[in-house]
């Protein structure tokens, strides 16, 4: 266990290389719970886990939910809009209230970008962002590392294309961080609209045409189009989006043979990705889902390291 | 365990009368868990039931989620209008992620007709249908099914009226299919609007006339008004329901001496049932709560026979 | 456990001041088990509580929660508007369906004053009122009245000022019924027409100018401004009731020198209080969330207290 030494799971920014290999080594060792008929260990029993969504969630929350309780911790939920939950209470507060409850871990959803890392200066329990404004998911890059390591056996050396609304998300963020770290090669291209400033910084290339990225690719990763978050005007269509930007078999035969096909989900099928593609067998868009509670397992056990059920 | 091969409970149509026989007993024997102080056992210990509600219930999913945690299930619940809850995503894509995720059973409401079959044809977890549409509502129909057996000794034979929205009832369609199974007669009346062509198809008589329906009857049940379900137009008012369709101590005297009362819950009290009668010794209104949650424990552990808790 | 008589917690109105004394010693001996780095204990294993929350609420929710966890009793919440959740059911109706599921506490919430001691009287389940109306909410003023003891040793003989809405908040009744009943003295100041009549009938004294009422306290509580309950025209804008009832370092120096700050939470900063003395090391805000855990795990219990965990 000396070989992690995060307190916070804030960013992929945050972690070395080495962090991410052990967490998904981690991981990997966990999962087989998942094929047990009780899939349950003590592991954390006792534990409390703090589910704080200022975001409407679904499979996030069911996903760290279900690898709470695997691992045998309590889970409590608060799910609400930012004013509803705190009338007015500044996040600070918010902060040093639920850390007076004791709990182990925070998992925190916010739409501002740097909010986890705000509740993490002002709290003893272990924070685990789950998606904080634009900046980063890292629990998404990681079940995303999980799984490409899992189908490819490496990371380094590999070509990866990410293909859509880079700009307004997360997930790309913590990708192009988590791929970079771990010596994967990384194309990116959108609409340029969508295409941000910081995205050579964070050392992807950027292309215009999404068959360029898509040439000789590993991996080829296709973003969620977030109709909810992002301001009319962007795109002029859904239809054309999914002419130019789409994955289809056409573009998606300039990857390479094996290549797999990614997807955040959920899929709007048909814009982002035709039928076929998602549920081909070059598809692994359901083993991401599968590999991100074994990763949230990952997560919460080696937070907290020092554990010994007494019950 | 080799009498119960169902691996989904979708509806009535699909049981024989000897499974529904057989849930009853299992039921029955599990009923008196409830009546310990420490109501739990370690049966399901280490399993987990998904709640994955498109439509809103309180008492039905309170129902579930006892019924769970009674047998020490984890239980994580899903509550979502459909259009929230998917982003846009097709049934089939929410069927899959959240088998990803490896549950062991998933109850599911829908305002969709036949979504919860949908699911089951997806997934390897047992399904439950907690009310699809209009169409069933299966674990209601067999917790009216105990509490007629449990205080009438026998459902064979029993003469059944069922009066109000037969149309839009999925609880009178699960129960006049299960009555008929178990070799009840059925009489049914409700308003004309309100009376599905099916009805007979189903194994049930038609009534105009309420009277008609009630007289020497066993049990007498009596649907919710829908105000939330129907379209406008169906009957002239509340009142003039109450009037020609609600059960009151004239019309209910003529049924047998020892008939029975009963409702699904929640009651609108004066319109499909006077005060009198439904605090009377002659309704059986709260046996089927409480035969509720028995049933679904029932049916969780019916579900999942092989299991041999490790924790 | 003959000490403690009480089969619910509907108000302080309804305990005597050793009931209180023996909840605080309760609750002193279980606030270890949250210093612990497994904070949970067997106590309440196959216990079930209900929450039943028909106004939003976040904290008090989480901190019931929590506490229930604790004990390892199960805890299952239902939150919804007072139409929705019962779709025109009556409260006594709402009362005889959860009593028919067989839970053990029944933590309730809701915005009409005495609900909760309707329901007490048609359930065999303990029942907590977490709030009603503008009443009472007892579990606040005795987790206030445990942070008083720990900080002071005593409560009789103290001084302390309440200032605020007085009229508006169940939390002010119920700590000044609690602080006359344990032998403090209680000033309250506030604006004039958030000066309820029966002030001086609990035991309180009324003061129009809160330095008058703060002079030589012991202890200040503030109240949270109540934004969301009140009507229009009770005081002309925040910024005027910050001015003549906001606690500042200027009208808090006429406090003794080692008076304790209090508040309710979630605070409006710079309204009821400056920043600078919400963060001083007088503030014991943090330390009544903390307590807040302890009172309520002490309350379940009390309640609970031929409880034979067996599983």
């Amino acid at each position: 266990m000396d070989k992690f030494q995060q307190r916070h799971i804030l960013g992929i920014e945050h972690l070395s290389a080495s962090d991410i290999e052990f967490i998904l080594d981690t991981a990997e060792s966990l999962k087989s719970i998942l094929d047990r008929p009780i899939k349950k260990v003590p592991t954390l029993r006792g534990r409390t886990v703090v589910m704080l969504f200022f975001e409407p969630s679904t499979r996030t929350k069911l996903s760290f939910d279900l690898a709470a309780k695997r691992l045998s911790a309590d889970s409590v939920g608060i799910t609400a809009s930012a004013s509803s939950i705190v009338k007015g209470e500044t996040l600070i507060d918010t902060a040093r209230n639920i850390e007076a409850m004791k709990p182990d871990v925070i998992v925190m959803r916010h739409p501002m970008s740097g909010a986890p890392h705000l509740m993490a200066r002002h709290v003893d329990a272990a924070v685990i962002n789950a998606g904080d404004g634009t900046n980063e998911h890292p629990s998404q890059a990681l079940l995303d590392m999980m799984t490409i390591r899992e189908r490819k056996g490496r990371i380094k050396g590999l070509q990866v294309a990410i293909i859509g609304d880079i700009a307004h998300s997360r997930v790309a963020k913590s990708d192009i961080r988590a791929l970079v770290k771990m010596g994967a090669r990384v194309r990116v291209a959108g609409p340029a609209t969508m295409m941000p400033r910081c995205v050579e910084t964070l050392g992807a290339e950027p292309y215009l045409h999404i068959e360029e990225a898509i040439r000789d690719a590993d991996v080829v990763m296709t973003l969620r189009i977030q109709r909810e978050r992002q301001g009319r005007g962007l795109f002029p269509s859904e239809r054309e989006y999914a002419a130019r930007f789409g994955i289809n078999s056409k573009n998606f035969s300039l990857a390479r043979d094996d290549a797999l096909i990614m997807h955040p989900g959920p899929i709007n099928r048909g814009i982002e990705l035709t039928n076929e593609l998602a549920d081909s067998d070059r598809s692994v868009i359901l083993d991401q889902v599968t590999n991100g509670v074994a990763v949230r397992m990952a997560l919460f056990s080696l937070l907290l390291p020092e554990l010994r059920p007494e019950t």
